[in-house]
């Protein structure tokens, strides 16, 4: 993979999207392509490029210097773009088949061109047409587990960790993480969006001191716990998969924090499918229990094998750092499962649940057991999920 | 203040330091000034320059490229002088009568040219002398509240302290503390020192598993926790003082830390000149009791006033981080003192002790102590450290 400077920002046309491609040699001069802006215009434009007669094809993906959310927008840097591609070649490294390949990054254009992976489906879209995906749990467990242990204090050269972690600061994506994950859902402010019914429930947590008080909590150590490098926005819109595979995308929001966070987003995500479904939830649940055994097992496979701290010896240390892993990402669950049914970026696993009054249950009781999850940290079980939804 | 970059590092002669200072305009060119080395030459050259008519002087300190501690020679980054102007100058702007001013820095040449504060006395020196200095913990408690609340996420915008972080990266230095501080203390490993007589009890220490985990968890919160900028060395040596005024100097080691680190570390270096005095100790426990009802009363009424955290309304938030604060120090304060008596540097109030059986006796009493506080960084207050010594 090579890595240039352009002089200045501008935003790729389809055309320029071809020519691009053609230069850095990955198509031939002659060929003919087509381009396709694929994004949904929020944060990125997404070209797809194919050449149709061979079928070989290729995604352009630049920043747009702004976000747009539901009709609003805001300012954003876009050194995201260059954290994207860091944070992708960086989990290409442990685990090449998880993510996609990265074959060119421009700084300046923050343009990142990578593999394309249109064969698949984004995961929220096969789950909720009723897939079951039956290694993505396999597969994210081992992703998480291995990116967890490989860029932490117990892998990595103490200033080599200090290091990536200047690389990877990222403070405008983390204040979106701060204001619409840990903040603004736990208070009556204008970004919130939530059904006229649910009103009655909304304010019951906005009044819930001791619920606030841990995502307060939790907040903090989001914005403070350097542990190691997350992906920092794994839902299961960020995973496209297919009976076989799985490829983890889109960590524009990465940066060094808690071992728990993206654990507890992913996790969130499959109950959030689960609670939309009517039948079929067993296998979302069996995901939650074996995310968590598999990130377990491949974090402590490596803890053995490669850990360089001296004190790592003690097996208690290990142990704790599993414990406390698991109950920040319960509690890091229970506010993505809030903020996902009464803040600004909703799923559609709810949202699209056809009957009105079907939807408006479900999401009274997603408040209910992100709230329960936020109170009860410390004994919430991975398979404890399938139990709360009875 | 201005800043400017040199060409080429290179150390300065006390010819040079001169021309330098008339240079800045801070003499003038036709001035008879004499200048005189007076650092340790161990990581810093430290030049005293005066006019002896008219008495006025001034400080210009330059970092070396390496690191010389008991004959060992370590090459170590020349950005620990930008670093420690850096925070000469943050610190200055939240307590200016608590550090020295900062009138000049170049980066290239890591030099800083600041306020001579040589009518003080080093406090470790003063103390060790049987002065109390009765502001002492007045001064730090103040120091260290204004300082740990007015950098933390309480106060500073989430991206700017973001970038504060950044800013203060200081892995090699970090790494020094990791190693001198947290780890090599616990081993069997060359960098220690320790009388032979003291050896059944180091070993002791060795083999206490209960102890170490403690003191990883504390190295572990340290390497990860970035809540706020601290001095990362604040030991007695490190504070000039008067019976009026108290100056913190050599902040070389500054990054975003965990809130209870400088805390411990200046609470067990009062501990130890308590334990080396035979006489005389109330006014030291005095100042560990009073460092952090200063701290503590501090950091609760700028919580009060400037937090621009909307959770923070919740009163318990503050009483757990306060609470999490002093714990720490505790177990900060257990590491410091067991490093302080058997790692690689010593500190004056225990090796000066004149009779062989006392130091022997006072030594083996601070491994004691600091085990315990690792042990029971839940249960020790700050007026427990005069019981434990009885």
């Amino acid at each position: 993979m090579s890595t240039t400077k352009t002089e200045k920002y501008q935003p790729l046309t389809e055309i320029s999207a071809i020519k691009l491609v053609k230069k850095l040699g990955l198509f031939d001069a002659t060929e003919a392509l087509t381009a396709r802006e694929i994004g949904d215009g929020n944060l990125n434009l997404v070209f797809h490029i194919i050449n149709d007669q061979t079928n070989k094809s290729i995604i352009v993906k630049q920043a747009l210097p702004y976000a747009k959310v539901v009709g609003e927008s805001w300012p954003l840097s876009l050194n995201r773009a260059t954290i994207e591609s860091n944070a992708l070649k960086q989990f290409g490294a442990f685990t090449p088949e998880l993510v996609p390949a990265v074959y060119y990054h421009d700084e300046t254009l923050a343009v990142t061109v990578m593999e394309d992976l249109s064969h698949l489906t984004i995961s929220r879209a096969g789950l909720i047409q009723g897939e079951s995906y039956p290694l993505l749990s396999q597969h994210i467990g081992s992703f998480l587990g291995h990116i967890a242990f490989k860029t932490s204090d117990f892998a990595l050269k103490p200033q080599d960790k200090k290091e990536e972690v200047v690389k990877y600061s990222n403070p405008d994506l983390c204040n979106i993480t701060e204001d619409l994950v840990f903040t603004d859902p736990f208070f009556d402010i204008d970004t919130n969006e939530f059904e006229k019914a649910l009103r009655p429930d909304v304010e019951e947590l906005w009044n819930d001191g001791d619920v606030k008080l841990q995502a307060a909590k939790l907040k903090y150590k989001f914005s403070t716990n350097a542990q190691t490098l997350i992906h920092g926005d794994l839902h299961t819109g960020s995973i496209f998969a297919s009976s076989q595979e799985t490829k983890v995308i889109d960590p524009e929001f990465a940066f060094y924090g808690p071992f728990g966070f993206d654990l507890g987003q992913f996790v969130a995500n499959l109950f959030l499918n689960a609670l939309s479904r009517e039948t079929n939830r067993e296998p979302l649940f069996a995901h939650i229990t074996n995310t968590w055994n598999v990130f377990k097992d491949t974090f402590t496979a490596l803890w053995h094998s490669e850990n360089t701290e001296p004190f790592a010896k003690d097996e208690r240390l290990l142990h704790e750092i599993l414990t406390q892993t698991w109950q920040d990402a319960v509690g890091y669950a229970g506010c993505e499962i809030i903020r996902r049914t009464i803040g600004l970026a909703h799923v559609a696993d709810l949202d699209e649940i056809s009957s009105e009054e079907r939807k408006i249950n479900a999401k009274r009781t997603a408040l209910k057991i992100g709230r329960y999850l936020l109170l009860h940290q410390q004994d919430v079980s991975p398979n404890e999920f399938e139990h709360l939804l009875r």
